[in-house]
């Protein structure tokens, strides 16, 4: 784990691979329960440590999930500067939205808590995460539309910012219907697939794209 | 309320203004604190009706929260019923995407209340409300782009499910977006707005538009 704003020194200290279990125990009781229904002391003992070791590491539940989060702005991090920009913007976000797909069966957890630190109920906690995860995102976006505008690929009068929001949120929401059990259902009525059919992937992508590049494409 | 699936006959017999009270202090509870967090002996409190009195109107905690949500759902039908597929494609998405957005401000604790319902760690609640809220939707998008491929002001070759799916995703995140205080700090970093500045409601509204005229509008 990078960074460490969330943990005490002493969980800097403890072996490593028993970080990395304490931190894989926590994501999993989060993601499955949320923030608010998981307990602490059944954490520790899943995590076979005494609640008074996990104190020792955490001040708090609120600061072991902000250590969870961070681990996923982490892989987020690690998962986008695989993306690189001159590769050309609608290569680009098809790298992007595959990746984002990958994602929520490779991390669903991540996916999970993700999801769960947006509500209503934790506003309060969201305000310490300083956003980095959306930071992170935001800038890839600034990069690649910059990139597409100066080489002509995407059209000169679209404002950046308000194409990379709603880009971002069918990316999301796409990551959110192959993590999380509502979406997914929601994924399905939407679509219209009927019992023992499957949702086509393809099909799903090429439709972010056409949106894509129907509203910023220089050419449809 | 409609249906009355998820309470008990006693709650038909009280007055109702006691009844529409008791729903509006458990929307306003849940939506602040979402649903594992909510307590229910502070919730009859606040209701100023006694916890005997609370149990005797639902069987659980469960289901007063879902006879809240069977309250969103009476009112989603109730606004998309508004909306006439006659006028045009675009047209209806238009009104639609401003009835989202003005949702949220009119609705704001329903708004979060689906949110958090639709988190992992409330998967096995989610089973039991059938999915009313996304079954109006996407009955309301069948219509739509039904009459939008008739009139030949959408593309014959593009797949209304498809289609519908990455649509409502963009409104469901809009809607996120003025509803959530994690969602509107991410939505001003994704735009790129500047302290004190706001986001332009219309920028937003014309990106959305511009997307989906671009993917499936028969013109560009």
């Amino acid at each position: 784990m990078e960074g460490g704003k969330f943990h005490r020194k002493t969980f800097d200290r403890i072996d490593p691979e028993r970080r990395a279990m304490i931190l894989r125990v926590a994501m999993t009781e989060f993601a499955s329960k949320g923030f608010a229904a998981t307990g602490i002391n059944d954490l520790a003992r899943k995590a076979g440590i005494s609640i008074g070791s996990l104190y020792s590491y955490f001040a708090s539940k609120e600061d072991l999930y902000l250590a969870v989060i961070d681990m996923g702005s982490d892989t987020l991090e690690r998962e986008l500067s695989e993306i690189d920009p001159s590769a050309g913007f609608f290569s680009c976000l098809e790298a992007l939205v595959r990746k984002a797909r990958h994602a929520a069966d490779r991390y669903p957890e991540l996916n999970q808590i993700y999801l769960d630190s947006t509500t209503q109920g934790l506003s309060a906690l969201a305000a310490r995460l300083s956003n980095r995860l959306e930071a992170v995102t935001a800038k890839l976006y600034r990069r690649l539309f910059a990139a597409g505008q100066a080489s002509g690929e995407l059209r000169p009068d679209i404002d950046p910012g308000y194409a990379a929001f709603c880009l971002d949120n069918l990316i999301v929401m796409l990551q959110f219907s192959y993590s999380s059990d509502y979406y997914r259902d929601r994924m399905r009525i939407m679509v219209g697939v009927g019992d023992g059919e499957e949702v086509d992937e393809d099909k799903l992508v090429s439709c972010v794209l056409a949106m894509a590049r129907g509203a910023f494409g220089a050419f449809r």
